[in-house]
């Protein structure tokens, strides 16, 4: 029996266009000779469609949507994921179509609702295991979380005979995650002595990326595919079970487990061809990550509706990446490139920002902001008057740039992307409506000390010097005040980012932190950084979400907290 | 037996401040005469507390402060909610405090898991019932959620032989909550044959409002106590059951229900003078949507470390509003009004303005904008040069007065009020950084209409015209450009408010507004409108959340979203 993984990617609300989609994708697949064809978990919808769930048409649409596509199957077997509607209940399902018709559906059991899951908000938990009989071929259903817990569902089905687990999800990326995957995946297929068919989806959707990395791993735990992460593809494999023979369905366990038996006609195609075996090696480290970015950002301003970004470009190594993997994902065509310099700016960075669009071959505007600058003292002289200059003045340079930034996405209908990175916007080391302007934060969760290892792979990868060595050389500055430098009001990149990250990601506690070597004092004021600084990440743009942990659904903070460490 | 419900106000995050707020009260309850204390839902931690709970040092600086107040119960009984971790497990709990320890604890059994709320991302449910035998008084003790759900806790509870439930609550307000909320309880006395007592809590935090209200009802579900909302209080009651015999707790059920039976010993106080029942009349509609604005800002203005505000003032209504529930909220002297005229600005506005200041005796700051619009234009010449004027002109107006404000609030540490309205924020008619920028956004769940009806109430309240009848009866307009009218873009307010009120409050679908006599395009495009602009809403500042459905927490929708009905 051949069967089809379609790792595809699908937009959340965009029901029509995702059935053309996967009716395209069943084309492709009887062309390849496999008889079961098998999609991500709520693929009709997108993931994760949010309260959009809440819509009544939306529901309605869909189905109507799912029976169009049943009405396209043979005698062959689609998997498909979609909210199913099911008297006041909604469950996240997965419907088996078959010969025409819906011949039933499997209901998620384990709903996830930590990190950035609201499952629980949305549906109720399934309780009934399904299990298919196509021609003797005993597949067991599960979707996502339910192969994550053991012992669970996946268990059950193998209890009750199942020769082959299919498990379809919409499985959030983080750095390594891929790693944690696939070693769960052969603890489930060793411990149960199954085949396991995992399908993840693929693509962008909001903060979230979806990297794919679909895989089979035969009974002994062993890779068999692996499809490519990041990446829309269709592979298939020959499944050869060391028994077809429907007889060997537990029927005690079925009752017992209360688990439904589907009987799925399928008319096998002959005379195949053999097919190549996709399997993809690790992507290394920096390379995964850059193309979490380029898929992240490319779907979020395609989907969205825009062709075109503008950038602020500082002479900096945030604003440099930022532009290059804009460039990677976009076209160097629909990036442009703004200088804004002040009074501040060095001849340096005026340099950098020069080499950069050089290096890349991007459009360049420039709009110096000084005279705008002078306006705005003029007009606030009289109230300001007795005052020394601070951070005020520094932050009206920052928003005079997000206003011309914002002007040029108003007149050109270009994107503004930020550029600030996750150690900046832990500490709120930014400004609001400034520099925290933008439409999407390409770096919004890559901390400082990751921006250079991204940059250095940039530059490798393109085999060139995309970003200029002085960026990634020169010391960081804000230049909003004179000799301004990073360092002046926050701790070096290379001692600030292993405490957030200790902080943000692993939610050590201040004893902890400095139990891995670092001062009491320091680990505590960026403790109360961090935590006093939620009001500004609340108002920022959305980001790619590339660690275990970032800021937005996946950590919810209150502003007003009292507590401290 | 005299009990006391301790309605105050709890903030996130402040242990050390909220155990001293319960000390203090539980010497105030016993000056009362009282021998039980009632305290609300997680109060120890302040409600919600949100990712907080995941911090291991603040789960055992709660239990710390738990303990602190423990010692200083005597033979008194004394109810608090707090997060109660318990093997790998945290609990939504209430602690039972007797004779200087822990007597036990009750774990909330029910989990609200919508709208705002949150607590399977945190809470195990408990499973255990918690009779309380106070010397043959037999009392039930539930949480919040757990009276809602019915059948459920209440009833076991009463099946046990409860003569008195107490619940503890935070539940947060919205318009009208309070008469579901009594409707609901003494639908619960009646058909239990119990009396309740229902403790709220009281306060602003972030987004959401906690409108106290608390009240006791006797078993024939009569109100017999009512605290007043939206303000602290400690209220007595003298509880007198039928029996009093610790022999009618129902020992079979109770094993049955798995319930466990606390034995509290509390050493009756004699001599008692006779309290005032309190019993608190319904507000008007209007007093208090009022009440709930002025809440929930004065305590995220206070609660944040702010003192004074700085509000932009146009001369129309909103912004009107917003300082007139500043002025009665923080007190008129911390109220600042900032007038930023461009050439689009009418005298009418000026004189609006000006005549609003008078009226409510606030300081002002008057910052021209036409020079520093120049400056820009100026600027952007060159790139702009053949395009007609659009909106990117208007929005420019609109962030350079984003960028003043906030510069008044770096220097001066004013907080900078927003005073966008709900019909606005839906529509995405308002400017990102510029007249949305703001920390705290007052009217953001307030519909336009709305607006206007607490205009009119809060002349009616303060005896004058604090707000100018010129300003509730002139058209509005955004003055971005020469005779511009709100009607120009979006339809006119009395029929927009009542389709975004089914769209938004009431989740209806295109067919059922239609079917509420309104044109099926025009429901259609508003709801399109108000999809579209997730965006903008994800980047505007908190506000208060007084309907059903506000925008925040409350309501999750992708920014990407390609659904259209």
């Amino acid at each position: 029996m051949r069967i089809a993984l379609c790792q595809l990617d699908f937009t959340v609300g965009d029901i029509s266009g995702n059935v053309r989609k996967v009716l395209d994708a069943m084309a492709k697949c009887r062309d390849y000779g496999a008889e079961i064809f098998i999609f991500p978990e709520l693929a009709l919808s997108g993931y994760p469609p949010e309260d959009l769930l809440f819509k009544k048409d939306f529901i309605r649409d869909v189905k109507m949507g799912l029976e169009k596509i049943a009405g396209e199957v043979r005698e062959e077997l689609l998997i498909i994921g979609f909210p199913e509607q099911s008297g006041d209940d909604l469950y996240n399902s997965a419907a088996i179509l078959n010969n025409g018709r819906i011949a039933g559906t499997y209901k998620k059991a384990c709903l996830p609702n930590y990190g950035v899951f609201d499952e629980k908000r949305y549906f109720t938990p399934g309780s009934d295991l399904v299990l298919l009989d196509c021609n003797g071929l005993r597949i067991g259903v599960n979707i996502c979380e339910d192969i994550w817990v053991s012992p669970g569902v996946t268990e059950q089905l193998s209890a009750c005979g199942a020769d082959l687990i299919v498990n379809i999800s919409a499985s959030p990326y983080h750095r390594g995650k891929i790693r944690e995957r696939i070693d769960m995946l052969s603890e489930r297929a060793v411990s149960n002595r199954t085949t396991i068919c995992y399908l993840n989806t693929v693509g962008g959707q909001d903060e979230l990326v979806f990297d794919g990395g679909s895989a089979v791993l035969n009974d002994r735990g062993e890779l068999i595919l692996r499809m490519p992460q990041f990446e829309e593809c269709i592979a298939c494999f020959d499944f050869v079970p060391r028994t077809v023979d429907s007889s060997l369905i537990n029927k005690s366990r079925v009752d017992q487990l209360n688990a439904g038996v589907i009987k799925v006609d399928i008319k096998q195609r002959g005379n195949k061809e053999k097919i190549l075996n996709s399997m993809c090696p690790d992507l290394g480290e920096e390379e995964e990550v850059f193309s979490a970015l380029k898929t992240g950002l490319r779907d979020y301003v395609y989907k969205n509706g825009f062709r075109k970004v503008v950038v602020g470009v500082s002479g900096g190594i945030d604003s440099a990446l930022t532009v290059a993997i804009a460039a990677e994902a976009l076209g160097k065509e629909n990036v442009v490139g703004a200088t804004m310099p002040s009074r501040y700016t060095s001849d340096e960075s005026k340099e950098m920002s020069k080499r950069l669009f050089d290096n890349l071959g991007i459009e360049h505007i420039d709009i110096p902001i000084d005279d705008i600058f002078q306006a705005y003292l003029k007009s606030l002289e009289r109230d300001f008057a007795q005052l020394p200059a601070d951070i005020t003045e520094e932050n009206i340079q920052a928003r005079i740039r997000g206003n011309i930034l914002m002007a040029f996405s108003n007149k050109f209908g270009y994107l503004v992307l930020n550029t600030g990175n996750k150690s900046e916007v832990s500490m709120g080391y930014c400004t609001l409506y400034g520099d925290m302007a933008g439409g999407f934060a390409v770096l919004k969760d890559v901390l400082k000390t990751w921006v250079y290892k991204l940059a250095n792979y940039c530059n490798k990868r393109s085999g060139f010097e995309a970003i200029p060595s002085g960026i990634i050389l020169r010391e960081p500055t804000a230049e909003l005040r004179l000799n301004q430098k990073d360092s002046d009001t926050i701790p070096p990149y290379r001692i600030l980012d292993p405490i957030l990250d200790a902080y943000i990601e692993d939610e050590l506690d201040v004893n902890s932190i400095r139990a891995l070597g670092f001062d009491r004092n320091l680990v505590k004021s960026i403790i109360k950084k961090v935590d006093r600084n939620e009001y500004k990440r609340r108002q920022a743009p959305p980001g790619i979400k590339i660690t275990v942990k970032a800021f937005g659904r996946d950590r919810r903070f209150p502003i007003t907290n009292k507590y401290s460490n």
